[in-house]
This record gives structure tokens, sequence and C-alpha cells, in this order.
């Protein structure tokens, strides 16, 4: 169970912090700050869950891992049952603390969900999020194979992988709110209400596509080391 | 002693720079500002007194390590109190650079204190702050002992740690300032009116229990490595 | 031909993302948040695709490491062919999800181009452009051998020289918009109209005699430590 | 003469980013850019030159090390000189690419150089510029032979002090600017006018007095580990 309850507590606190920099304090630190909330929590969890889980804290990567051949498929389906109960968990928790604000309410602020088209942020299209998505977790997942792997300082991962997250934020906030992670996508959406439910299949499906494309890649040694 | 003044030293730099960066720069430099000014203050002591000490530089961090097995209790008072004694130090030290400004007051501007409600920042309730600052304490000192736990690369763990509080703040500066130290609270409140004097019990009370929770679940190795 | 397709995947995620930030959140993130996207794209890939082929994605580094005695021409020639097909297609990319949103047009937004004199940011002379692109890129490169050559810790060489093309885009991107990087400049410039195209011949020579200056200094033992 | 052109190149790139950060993108970065650009330049350079010569570029540093006994001062002598040439020489360079643009005056926008009192930012008083530049520099030298003496991982000395070197500048800017390093006080002084002069010999005093302090403390062995 420990190498579960180091990745619930991961993808917790990326749910809380990141989502929550973004519902508590968007207004303050902009896309700036909200991009490195997400990282920073990721660069805190690598090295303190990391040592325990290797700090997947999404269901991408750990699938990518397992295209990758890094890891079986029935370690990476506790992974992710342990994330997505993280996530959630982060969602209650923020909504928790979110409504401790007088002016603040779920269906005007949100919930930090990911989403696109008309009414979300930059307004871009389905197919431009969904383009996004995948080309964002298959680079996203390519630092974290290449820096994991043979021949790379491993220790150095926790920091190029969350400030990977951060580039990819600065990036992609307007189009999508980026997710990359399903877990991360889907702790919140069960609480923002029906758009982010109906919007919520894309951010599972695109992020798979991305990591796995990249997971195969290392394992036919196209880019490994 | 050389321990002893390291941690002063450590707890009058993060207050001095953290809180100074509110006091001195807050218009200027934003909660983003804010944030990186006490996580970054945090990794230059960690690798400027740390080799002495371990840079505690706070008595929730240092009660936490008691309750993980890793340090004793009476060791553990003599870093609190030399800590207190730097927070404290580095107000009055705050307080006579500020006062080299003109318009400057404590009254009207503050010293960087902790608070919420009525008044201060987000005005948050006193619930949504308690819950807060217990969380984020709790997900700091499992980020401090699992980075420098077994199985961890320990010279990285001033970075995450830092950069852990970064994203603290970025969350939580509209909650409460953001305490997750109770000596950090303690030094500007002393200076910062009867408000901050009032609500400085849950500044200390909050942290400790997150701190002491974290290092319960590493001591029983339910997240040790 | 495992190195030419890390150098085409890591140029095109140093264009996508950092010429991206400026197309697809320029506005929300400014200047600041550019920066970190040019430099945080860089220090993921360096510890992604580093292991693999060094992490150039810049011919004008290639060259300079030919000037420094530390690569062959043949080699950089297929290196420099990876990096600007790799620019070249991230600035695709980047146009199909830019036109993703409704209001968006190359003519009228861009999409990253180097430029410099009227109408181009803040309208810098020609000589100046020139001036800083050399000098820019010169101390770049130092950054680079020095801290990938003997006697320096070459794990931290990615994060090291990603913080100094950051620091190098806060002060220039006002000037060129900063190419320091032949590749970075010729891909937006393909698809950006004819003044981007008019002035590339600058982002191509000013770089390419920065780095080599450098090569030299340290192929003559002048600074190499 | 390699660890003098080390020192050379470290300090006019220190001043060319740091300075020019201010001058040429202020209005765009903000003081958390400029914070940014000072830190960011001296952990490049730290990686860059650090295997030459220590990457001291600062009198102050060199000063603070003869005091902890690590230098001799005829070095410091002949490091000092390569500091505030190199200083010179990027304020020179500065001052040619800022003319690069037409609204550009050194009377009007000035070089980026230190000060206090009326007309200086905050206009803080003379008093509070200097207790502030005197503790700012202990504290900053603190970190530096804390993070690179006995039983510290000295590979990561460059990040700390660089991240130290931003937050002294997240604070303290609105007060004087920040020197902490009278080689990058005198460079823009040269050429910003007499105010600029008549204040110098404070950005000269107070940070050898602060450094030297810090050396005293390590030398006697009261800090060090």
């Amino acid at each position: 169970m420990k190498k579960e309850i180091a990745e619930f507590i991961g993808t917790f606190t990326l749910v809380l912090l990141g989502c929550g920099s973004a519902v508590i304090a968007g207004g303050e630190i902009g896309f700036f700050g909200i991009s490195f909330a997400f990282g920073l929590a990721l660069i805190g969890m690598a090295y303190g869950i990391g040592p325990v889980s290797g700090c997947h804290i999404n269901p991408a990567v750990s699938l990518g891992a397992v295209a990758a051949g890094r890891m079986n498929m029935p370690e990476a389906v506790r992974y992710i049952i342990a994330q997505v109960a993280g996530a959630i968990a982060a969602a209650i928790v923020l909504l928790l603390i979110a409504n401790g604000k007088a002016d603040y309410s779920v269906a005007e602020n949100g919930l930090g969900q990911n989403g696109w088209g008309a009414g979300y942020l930059g307004e871009y299209t389905m197919g431009a999020a969904f383009v996004f998505e995948v080309v964002a977790t298959f680079l996203f997942m390519v630092v974290i194979l290449g820096a994991t792997g043979p021949g790379a300082p491993a220790q150095f991962a926790g920091l190029a992988i969350g400030l990977a997250l951060v580039v990819i934020h600065l990036v992609g906030i307007n189009i999508t709110g980026v997710s990359v992670n399903p877990a991360r996508s889907a702790g919140p959406a069960l609480f923002a209400g029906t758009q982010a439910i109906g919007q919520l299949w894309l951010f599972i499906v695109a992020p798979i596509i991305g990591a796995v494309a990249a997971g195969l890649l290392f394992k036919t040694g196209k880019l490994d080391s």
C-alpha cells in the first residue's frame, strides 16, 4: 500500500495546489503563477514521494511507462486508482477551503477544471485542444522517460519534469487550462458542472495517446540513449 | 551553539526577506513575488546553514522531525528558541528599514503578519484558514521528510522544499498570508497590533498539527521509502 | 538517426513552447513568462534528450562546439539539418493550434518571429540588434562550454544553460525578440511574412559569430578550466 | 590570466544582463523580472566560469573570502581589478545597445545605477539603505561561504547563491536598487551622472562590511560546519 499512499498524496497535492492556485489566487498571480504552481507542486512531490513510488501522479504517465516497458499493467492500474482518488479528495478539500470566502461559488468561479470552446478562456476549438493535449503530453513524456532513463542523471529528473510542466502551462492555459493528466482533469470536473463532465473524455483520451506514443518511441529504441 | 546560531540566522533571513518582500515591495512584485521571496530565502539558507543545523528554521518542522523519530525533544526546544529569537530580530530589523520610507506605518502597511477574516486579504473564514494551514503544513512536511529520507537524493532537498514553499504561498497568501511556521508568524505579530497577536494561536496550533501528522505517517513506516 | 531524432524533437519543443508562449499567451504572461518558456523548454529537453544528443537544438551551438574542438563538422551538419527541420515542424504545429482561436491571424499576431526596427517591439536599430545577438550568444556559449567542460559538474549544465537563456530573454525581447539560435528564427520566419524573411540573415550571422568566438576562446585554452 | 579573464566575463555578464534588464525591459518585466535577471545571470556564470575562477564577480565576495581565510589578498586584488573592468565594459556595451532605441537617454532612463533618497525609487533614507546593504550582503555571504564550505554539496552552490541574489533583489530594489556588489555599482555609476557617483561610496563600504563580517563569523568557526 506504500506506493498507492504515495501516489494518492502526490496527486492530491498536484490538484490541491495547482487547481487551488487558479481558484484561490488566479486573479492575483495570473497564468504565470498558475503555471508555476502546477510545476512546483510536481517538483516538491517528485522529491517528497518519488523515492517511494516514482511520483507518476498521472494516469497517462503510468500508461506511458507501461508502453515503454518500464511498468506492468496491474501495477499501473493500482497507481491509477490511487491517483484518481487523490485528485477527487483534493477537489473536495479545495471546495471546502474556497467556500471559506464569502463570494465564492463553484458555478461562477470554477474549480480549475479543463475545457475548451465558448466560454472557456481563449475559446479555442476542440481540434486545437486535442492537438495541443496530444503533443504536449508527448513532449512531457519524452522528458520523463529521457530524464529517468539510462545515461541520464536521474536525480535531476524531478526538476526537469516539473519545469517542463511549467512551460507547458505557460503555453496552454489559454487553450485547455492544460491537462496532460486525466486524474488532474477528473477531480475538479466531478464538481464543476455538466460542461466539465461532458468535455472530460478529451482529457482522458488525448493525454494517453501522447504519453503512449512517447513510450513506444523509447520502447523501440528510437530515442533511448 | 553552532547549530543555534545557524537556526537564528536562517529564521532571521526567512522572515526578513519573506515578510520584507511583502512590506517593502509587495505593491510591485505581487503575490507571485512574495511567494518566491519566501521559497528562495529558504533555498539559500538550506545550502548556506543546512550543513550545520539542517536548516529547519521552523518550529513545526522541528516538532515534525521529533514525531518522525529523527530528532530528540531537548534539541528541538533549543532549535525553537533560536528560531523564534531569529524571527523577532528580523521583525525589528525590517521595522527599522521600513521606517526609512516616509509614508510607511506599521499600522497602515503591516509587517507581513498572518491573519484571516474581515480586513485580511481574501477575508477567508477561520475554518478555511485552519484547514489550509493544517493541510499545507502536512504536505510541506511530507516533502521535507521524504526528500531527506532514505533513498532520496538528499542534496536536492533544499531545492524541493523551497520550491514547495513557493507553491504553498502561491495558493495560500489570499487565505492566511501563509504561515506553516509558528516562528515566521510570531516575529511580525509582536509588532503588528492586537489583531495579529489575537490570531497568532492558529498559526502555532495548525502548523504543528500538520507537521506532526506527517511525522507520524513516516514514523509508522506508512510512507517511508 | 537517434541523435538526429533527438535534435529534431528538442528544437521542435523549444520553438513550439517558446514561440507558442508568445503567440498563444503573450498577452497574459508578458515578457517575463515568455522568457521562462524558452528557458524551461530548454531545461526540459536538456534532461529529456540530452543523454542522447547533448541537446544542442541550436545551429550556433553546434558550430560553436566545432570551433571549440568538441564536435566534427559532418556531425554538426547533420545536427543542423535536424534542428532546422524540427523548428519548421514546430512552426507548422503552432500555426495549426493558433488557428484554433477565432481571431488569430499570423499577419496580425505573428508567429514569434525575430526582428528589429520600425513596428517590431522596442524598435531598436539594426546595429543594436546585431550587437545584442553577437554578445548574448557569446555569453550563452561561454555558459554552455564552461558548464559542460572539464572540472564542471556536468549534470547541472542543463539547468545553468536554460536559466541563462531565461535571463537573455528578459533583457533582449524588446530588442530582437531574442534569437541566439538560427533554427529558432528560421522556423517561424518562413510563415511570418516578408519582413521576417528579409531580416532572417542577422539571426543566422550574429549568433554564429558570437558562438564561434566563444568556441575559439575555449579552444585556445584562454578560458578552459 | 585565465582566472582574471573569467572574472572579467562573469562580472560583465552580471552587469550587462542585470542592469540591462532594468534599462531595456524594466517597464515590461518589473521588479520581479529584474530580480531574476540578476540572480539567473549569476547562476549561468557560476557554472560557466565557476570551474575556472570560482565566480566571485563581486569585490565584496572576494574580500569576504579573504576574511574567511579562503583567499589571499594579492589574488583578491587581481580579482577585483578584473571585476571592476568587466563592470565598466558592460556599462559601455549596455549604453551602446540602449542608444539603439530612439527615445532612450541615460539622463532620463538611467543605466541601472544604485542610489537612495529623493528621486530614487522608494525614496528610502540613507540610513535604511546602509542597513539594508550591510545586512543583505552579510546574509548573501553566509549563503556563499556555507554553500561552498565543508559538508555542503558544493555543486549546488551556484543555484543557491543565485537564488539568494534573486530574493535579495525582490526585497531591496525599492530601497537601493540592490548592490551587495561594489563592482556592479561602479560600472553604471560612471556613466549615470553626478548623483550616482556621489552615492557610490555607500555601495562600496556597506557591502564590504557585510561580507567581511560574514567571513569572520566563518573564520572563527562560529558558523562553519
